[in-house]
């Protein structure tokens, strides 16, 4: 079958420069699938690929306006009506794509898609779960959104979502979720989390337990389920100190002679290290718990990384993650009342 | 002026072997110092030295009882009253030692430190401050302990002692504070953190606001406030990325015949690489919030790691940490009164 990405063509730091030619990458690598270039039709046809294996399998809708990077997002959402990531999300809402991916404004894209596609039922705003590696594979980490003060059944849906997430994309039918905290022990970390183990614990998930911050890395789950807060803040601290560490290495390979013909000499290996590292490869966080597929591509990503959010949001969209979703948060629900009275 | 550090010389993963020798390393840097040696004195007695330098300026305290690495921090503070760590911490609160420092059980070393020495008045338990590498020099953050759920109050409370530690120990007197969060401006974070920040603003520390996740690393703050549960996750997290990536780049280089001999050539690079960023160096953590002065070595620290504790124990107490803190907390809590009623 099927299945059509609508891509925001406007977005990110290098608008249809990148977002076209990334575009027919992808179609070319997956031959059902289709797309549509949402933009100004005038800065998106020089990047049109003319060959053949790609016609007929992607169309333009033209979008006068373009969403700024460091727009506010209530402003976006009341003012940019016609700009292109929104008209991308309409063609999500209305059914002509299966899925809409966008590397602008991270603020505007949440309000615009919680906007226009709807949450799903008892879900408040949209939760934003990147993809990242660990030593043996990667790993889905939500929230790292806007969800800053959750409670323990936030946590849970974080816990659903990103299992039901992990399924459709790696056909893994028993994602292990783990929680992260500050030790193995069930009475470890505040009162939320502790609430959160509970709650997982009778899911019904394939609950791992705790997950402590450096097993995040060492891929101790398939899923890990934290407030937007705390996501954050991990993130970035390790990002962080990994760059700390490779700027010094980089430093005391450029300190001598001989340290700067060993790091030419070292070429190949630091090249094969970089390679099977390539942030590029991760590109691509998914907006869940909304009524369709909306996909966040970093903002500073090139058209290798743009294509490899393309092809997440297209396998999302191939396995129904959207529906997936649904139907696991309505089954919880449906369980939660018959468990509420037992529980403490 | 002379001071002097107990030492609970059976904490830690080796015990007297490495403490003892740390102890005399330590003395011989020091010449004005002394220590009193707590733990059972026929394994102590082996690793003394036997210098003349040092003579005169140690003595030995025995005790009977060891608290285990697992044991339970209760159960610890209500059998173990003999123990070399509760030992160490009388002599602090008799006032025959400066400070006291153990490389043993954490949960028990903050229960023991609790109850012998107690709190600052307004402090409900101790925060734990270690000190960590930044790109260009170092930071203090706290708390990475137990207080997992902090109110705005606490987090205000962190800084206070943060900022006199740094002042303390980096002889600093206008330590830069600023406030873990998830973005630049004032109103992002979660409830907690955005009350945090209007206190520390209107604190008098030198607050320079909210520092992200990688701001931590980059050196934008001499001392950074969080909970214990953010605290905690941000600092494993990077630590697990910096491991799994170190672990990838060893095998990289390892894996042929030609990328093994490169790394047996690169070794000195690499070797100083490692000293420009040992971990020993940051070894000693503070528990900050108490009436006296109680300092956590790493549990896996040897002589090198143990006796940069020391030394950073021997600073607090010479630098008067304690009544600092215990100053400027009192301080603090006299302006808040006129402060409130115009605040939110």
């Amino acid at each position: 079958m099927s299945h059509t990405i609508a891509i925001d063509c406007m977005g990110g730091d290098h608008g249809p420069s990148i977002t076209v030619p990334a575009a027919f990458a992808f179609l070319r690598k997956h031959r059902k699938a289709r797309v549509i270039l949402v933009g100004q039709e005038e800065k998106i046809k020089p990047f049109l690929a003319t060959s053949a294996d790609c016609s007929g399998r992607y169309e333009i809708v033209h979008a006068e306006d373009v969403v700024a990077m460091d727009e506010s997002p209530t402003l976006a959402l009341k003012n940019k009506k016609k700009s292109s990531m929104r008209l991308a999300l309409n063609l999500v809402k209305s059914g002509q794509a299966d899925a809409s991916i966008s590397a602008g404004n991270t603020g505007a894209l949440m309000a615009m898609s919680r906007f226009v596609l709807k949450m799903l039922p008892g879900i408040d705003r949209p939760a934003l779960c990147p993809v990242m590696p660990t030593a043996n594979g990667h790993v889905y980490m939500l929230d790292l959104g806007a969800n800053v003060d959750c409670n323990a059944e936030h946590l849970l849906q974080f816990g659903i979502m990103g299992a039901m997430l992990a399924s459709s994309l790696d056909h893994n039918e028993r994602p292990r979720v783990g929680l992260l905290n500050i030790g193995a022990e069930d009475n470890k970390g505040n009162e939320v989390v502790r609430g959160a183990g509970i709650l997982l614990k009778a899911s019904g998930l394939n609950f791992v337990g705790n997950v402590e911050g450096d097993g995040i890395y060492r891929g101790e789950a398939d899923v890990i389920v934290c407030d937007g807060f705390v996501g954050n803040v991990a993130l970035k601290a390790s990002e962080g100190l990994a760059r700390m560490l490779g700027e010094a290495l980089k430093q005391e390979f450029s300190r001598s002679l001989f340290s700067r013909l060993l790091a030419l000499i070292a070429l190949p290996v630091l090249r094969r290290f970089k390679a099977n590292h390539d942030p590029r490869r991760y590109n691509g966080a998914s907006l869940l718990g909304l009524r369709g597929l909306s996909m966040k591509s970093h903002g500073s990503a090139d058209a290798i990384a743009f294509a490899h959010a393309l092809a997440r949001a297209y396998e999302a969209a191939s396995n129904k993650a959207v529906e997936r979703i649904g139907a696991k948060l309505a089954e919880s629900r449906k369980q939660q009342e018959p468990y509420e009275p037992e529980s403490e």
